[in-house]
């Protein structure tokens, strides 16, 4: 095992009923800004909990936070924020309006330019915010982390600050999202959980099987998903699976890969291709050309979440990246660049960026440009 | 899953030579006083880590927390800290050490005897205080809770008040721990799990495989430990399942027991056995006693964590709670009261205190005297 520090403040406030807490959990003299997205909260009845809960605090809102929130987006948030003079932010929706959130609460006390702090990757500094998070996918909502994207440029970068003070997570308020959205997410967790697990063997046995733990849980839950998706137990066990999946929790004293959702950054950025949809259809692939360095944590992992027990290692090897693909399909997804839209010259784009960065991502920081190639073609 | 509010805001700092970063830890302005044991931090070579690190601080040492520590030790504590201002507590050494460091952070800013605290069952008041913990197996290193004893009396009780603000733990400090420290360390880690596990069957998947996690893994790891106590990884591994297994993680929207906890405090009160030693010996009664009510999560038990999957359910939860008896004895336990020297006036004894305190201890709230007397009874 690595040697490691972990620390994760968050407030996690889970469950039916539970958003009338804000009333309490919000300091009474903050001067508030609640950041929301399209307005799906107003048809989940999120909204109104929202508005009923601090019906004794001062705030503004700020609406629009688009899916891979833009910089362009949240310039005019961090422009409000800094008129009104704004000392806490509440962001009410999924992953996107936190993630962009979170930039605005460091942009709120910085001088210069939001897109700075993105490309510095990070910044110790931001006034207090939390969530009321209502699509468990991210993970946003207990982690210090953002992702950031430029309409501009066409480019996507991640961001880190801090934690949320609090982020409340009720289950029932995941009962409307769409069956994409779903399976967007269960495919963005479960991608999560495989970047801090099937890198190097043998680092930590807890963590081997608490990471284990979620994908069987998403494995077995995703049919009751789609059988009853007002099953409330179901949808708190998804809505959990998706904070403890980037918590930390389940990343403790091991290395970690992280080339997919470097990649697939990369398919949004250019194709607008929703995230947890991007990561299905490069993560075969990973697998696909890394088969050989990450053969011992596929092996156990073929073994132990799919029960896959006979047969060759590589036999079980191949067996296990197909369940794998089949489990995405199995959600909705379609799994094949070609299927999307997707040919050669974004390929080569992408190698391209690759390139242009240095990139030398992954658990052994051996996925280059030419690595992300053979990723990619494997993927069409 | 019930609704659950999740909070653990200690820092952990996990690894080999991580004592040397109790030098920017601790504010360096503060006033400390350093916590220990009877001596065994001398000899494992991690009191001239503490003293080397804290060589730019200013502190003062107390010496002689006992193993269960009591409140008239304690109070002695106090009372030093009251007298040199102390703002600032470090424990360093097993979880007796930093179980009386909670009750002293509360102590120093409590006019009354610290008994009253004890009784009052927590108090929110504590000075900050933080850990080298030494001998893995209690999780008070990243939890807010306390056992404390009082000799007089022969009363031992829990106490609640604040987290450590950071804990350092370096499996180095336990190549020296004698084979019936670590053997009394993981039957509590072990029951620490099932006290959270072992309750309302589909609560939580998640909760359930992580639990099932930490089991699998100690199972695992205990003869490695028996065959080779410094090998760094698996002592890791050990070390890493005693915070895991009590510090929330594990016990997120699920009901929980801790009857054989309630139970066994009074063994170590009335007869002075070690703590992971008394839940070995209550624990096998607990499931013998206990077994149609928790029939369905020891099945589930039988099949994931020991691979019993054949049989009646009669014979797998049968099988599963010898297997359950037998690890203990393979850790060097003696699981049975009278190989212990305990008798039926013992029973007697604790069935008369349980009465006299209302008891009503398990997830169901069933586990009163007269339950608590037929699974020591089983337990003979």
């Amino acid at each position: 095992m690595n040697n490691f520090t972990f620390h994760n403040p968050t407030r996690l406030v889970f469950g039916k009923g539970q958003i009338t807490q804000l009333s309490t959990l919000i300091p009474s003299e903050a001067n508030i800004m609640v950041t929301y997205g399209g307005g799906s909260v107003k048809k989940n009845g999120v909204y109104d909990q929202v508005v009923a809960a601090l019906s004794n605090h001062k705030y503004i809102e700020f609406w629009g936070i688009e899916p891979n929130p833009t910089v362009e987006t949240l310039r005019k948030a961090i422009a409000k924020g800094k008129e009104n003079k704004i000392d806490f932010l509440l962001a009410v929706g999924g992953g996107s309006v936190l993630d962009g959130t979170k930039l605005i609460a460091s942009g709120i006390l910085y001088e210069g330019d939001a897109w700075d702090l993105v490309l510095k990757g990070g910044y110790g500094e931001a006034i207090p915010f939390a969530s009321v998070m209502t699509l468990p996918a991210t993970g946003s909502e207990m982690n210090s982390g953002a992702v950031i994207s430029r309409a501009e440029t066409k480019e996507k970068y991640g961001f880190f600050n801090t934690f949320p003070s609090f982020s409340i997570l009720d289950p029932e308020s995941t009962f409307t999202l769409s069956p994409y959205q779903i399976a967007c997410g269960v495919a963005d967790i479960f991608i999560h959980v495989v970047e801090q697990y099937m890198t190097t063997p043998r680092q930590s046995r807890i963590m081997d099987r608490w990471a284990e733990g979620i994908l069987l849980t998403l494995i077995e839950i995703a049919p009751k998903i789609k059988a009853n998706q007002h099953d409330y137990d179901v949808m708190a066990d998804y809505m959990l699976s998706a904070t403890m999946a980037l918590n930390g929790f389940i990343g403790m004293g091991i290395s970690q890969d992280w080339a997919t959702h470097m990649i697939g950054h990369e398919l949004t950025a250019l194709h607008g291709i929703t995230h947890g949809h991007t990561l299905s259809i490069v993560y075969p692939g990973t697998l696909r050309t890394l088969k050989e360095q990450k053969s011992e944590k596929i092996l156990q992992y073929a073994g132990r979440v799919w029960g896959i027990t006979e047969g060759s290692d590589d036999e079980r090897i191949n067996r296990a990246i197909e369940s794998t693909e089949k489990f995405f399909r199995s959600l909705g997804l379609l799994t094949r660049l070609t299927e999307n839209g997707v040919g050669e010259e974004t390929i080569d784009k992408i190698v391209e960026r690759f390139n242009k960065a240095g990139a030398a991502y992954g658990e052994k920081g051996n996925v280059t440009g030419d690595v992300a190639k053979q990723i990619l073609q494997s993927s069409l």
